[in-house]
């Protein structure tokens, strides 16, 4: 929007629309469906994993039993039976009333952003973080704060340091501490232990955010850090990666000091998420459908991670590119050679028939240029083996890259 | 949320939530779900004119024909084919890519609320206007200001002297032209072309809500305000009460000016509508299906509203209690004897079986205490004839009533 657009107009915009701005992945992903290009930008769960019949078969047993109910208005906080399976699936005691179902989780972050976030508040996030995260806090204007990270999460003592006193006290530190977006890194129980013993000395809210906890590969992550305190946590959770999310359902856990407040905004921002498809995710979820369909889904992504290293380290072979090994999720983080900038980098992919989002847009901050997300889980095993292949010679053409060189 | 309870918590609330109120009518509602009570509270469409079989037929074929891509994430603009027919349908010349789908219309109130309103932002709102808009906008901190309204609508001189100037100027003026919530009056022709040429001169937008036109009983609405001025005007629509509100599906359409800011507001709130529902509506309205649907829910609420209106003439024969005669929509407005308070005469009236909801909840500024909202859709004939007998009973049994008093 440039301002003189603005001025023929009669419309005046808040202040808080100019730190709106488009998804930066959204643009990259317009730009990725073009035909034949191979696409490991999105975060699109594998559509094999979506269970199609499940939901046909709930659709008509649904709308069968009781068409009217499930078409009709119906309450904000969530269909009961529903709240209920959320608070019994959970690792910890919640009580159903502590659970409010969000229109996607994206939902309970812009609920979260109303509640807390005042012009100016301090708020913490890891780095890199999650980029949907910053677009639903960014229009209530905080002063984001990014916390030091490595390969356990956020550095507790830096988070010691960042967290403000008085007035400016953090109002909360977000963290998606399972696989996590965009790194695929995971906190260790050490960290997270840590973690909450300070959040609970220092009276720092955490917003732990959860979507990919239930793909985990070999083994389950550490319990939640909602688990350990859930007085000073809102936890959110998503049925986006373990069913589908075209049905844009998600919930949040809260406590009782705030859900009130959350239940408020979510009245006003869409009065409730629709009851059809709560009253369809409950049928298809009940007996136990969950246990069987999701261990279909660690195996497949999880072959799909391996085929995606057994391709780096075979393809990037003599360029200092460096990656992780996640443990679960959809995304693999990677560092390409020194001299080589992931969004310069991006156009010249893009021609090779392949495409990634570099990963300065997850900076709140300062960010790292030669950094990139990876999604092993859209695209199959031969179009990953073909696109890192065109990947590493996108790399390799880079102007001025002296190959081997160790950055 | 007692100032106490927080002190025992981490959480620090935003100043905006402070703003955030239960739904007064949603409080309401759960008193009314007692068994036995005869509810003219709600605004539930009769869940008669849900079209069931041809919802279970449209989710068959949209999950057998492309399940993975109906489940799958989508554009935050919505699904192209809806917005095709959504700008089709309307009566003035409407791109489709000035259309956005939204998760209920209650949801572009909250868009509009969050690109236009700074904390202190004047904007204007009808006298009494829709409780729902209220809450949308309040979180975002504007100053209110209520325009004076007749029969006809928002009166025109009023609204000059309101509008305001230099940096107070409104920011908009938010208008529900047809079949109003909570009054069910409609704007006339003539009060619209006055109302659009001061807005046009003074640059002052409009939003146009208008999730009741198509439930016109004798004659179609005057032509939106939206169509005499579309650069200066964001118009909602709803698919709530044509086809059914548990889908959460309604729209706006805006200028080029705003629509991106809108647009970059949806992706931050909940990423896109569900894509499942929006083909789903896609199925069912293709091939012209409103127009054979619609005309029947117009003919019952019509039948239902003429037994409200002979009801009333029957049981407060004598009580100086006033009504009016909606042309369309659900809810017809009525005003008490003198001395009579609505908010006193509910519990009263709950006591006989009957409910309604106390007109004092539809005013931003001084209330109008001897008002009620009465729906004539959820309840059916048999139930308006007995519930607005014990209403007329419960008004009679009001301490110091003299029958007959005119006030």
């Amino acid at each position: 929007m440039k301002l003189n657009d603005l001025q023929q107009t009669p419309w005046t915009l808040a202040r808080r629309a100019e730190k709106m701005n488009p998804s930066v992945i959204r643009e990259i992903l317009k730009v990725t469906e073009r035909p034949g290009i191979i696409s490991f930008a999105g975060g699109l769960p594998s559509p094999k994993t979506f269970p199609v019949q499940a939901f046909r078969e709930a659709c008509d047993k649904v709308l069968r039993d009781d068409g009217p109910g499930a078409l009709q208005y119906a309450a904000s906080e969530g269909y009961g039976p529903l709240r209920e399976m959320v608070a019994a699936a959970l690792p910890w005691q919640v009580d159903p009333a502590q659970v409010l179902i969000t229109t996607g989780s994206q939902q309970g972050l812009d609920l979260v952003a109303k509640i807390l976030i005042d012009a100016g508040s301090r708020i913490l996030v890891e780095t890199p973080t999650y980029l949907g995260a910053l677009q639903a806090f960014m229009p209530m204007e905080p002063q984001v704060v990014s916390v030091d990270s490595d390969d356990e999460g956020v550095r507790v003592g830096d988070l010691a340091a960042k967290a403000g006193s008085g007035t400016d006290r953090a109002r909360f530190l977000y963290v998606l501490p399972n696989f996590q977006n965009p790194t695929g890194r995971t906190m260790s129980e050490g960290r997270r232990a840590d973690l909450s013993q300070l959040a609970a000395q220092a009276g720092l809210p955490l917003v732990e955010d959860n979507p990919y906890g239930d793909l985990w590969f070999d083994q389950p992550p550490p319990l939640p850090l909602t688990a350990r305190h859930p007085d000073g946590c809102i936890y959110l959770g998503s049925f986006s990666k373990v069913l589908a999310p075209g049905l844009r359902l998600g919930f949040l856990v809260a406590p009782p000091a705030i859900y009130p407040k959350l239940l408020q905004a979510k009245q006003a921002a869409d009065l409730h998420s629709p009851s059809f498809n709560q009253r369809m995710v409950a049928e298809v979820m009940k007996d136990g459908f969950l246990e069987r369909h999701v261990p279909t889904i660690r195996a497949l992504y999880k072959s799909q991670r391996d085929a995606m290293l057994a391709a780096l380290g075979r393809e990037m072979a003599g360029l200092d590119v460096q990656w992780n090994t996640p443990a679960g999720g959809m995304f693999l983080w990677a560092r390409l050679p020194r001299g080589v900038d992931a969004i310069e980098l991006l156009p010249r992919a893009v021609d090779k028939g392949v495409a990634f989002v570099p990963g300065a847009a997850f900076f709140a901050g300062q960010p790292d240029a030669r950094t990139v997300r990876l999604s092993f889980v859209t695209a199959s095993v031969a179009q990953i083996d073909t696109g890192i292949a065109a990947l590493a010679a996108a790399i390799r053409e880079t102007p001025g890259l002296r190959a081997g060189t160790r950055g």
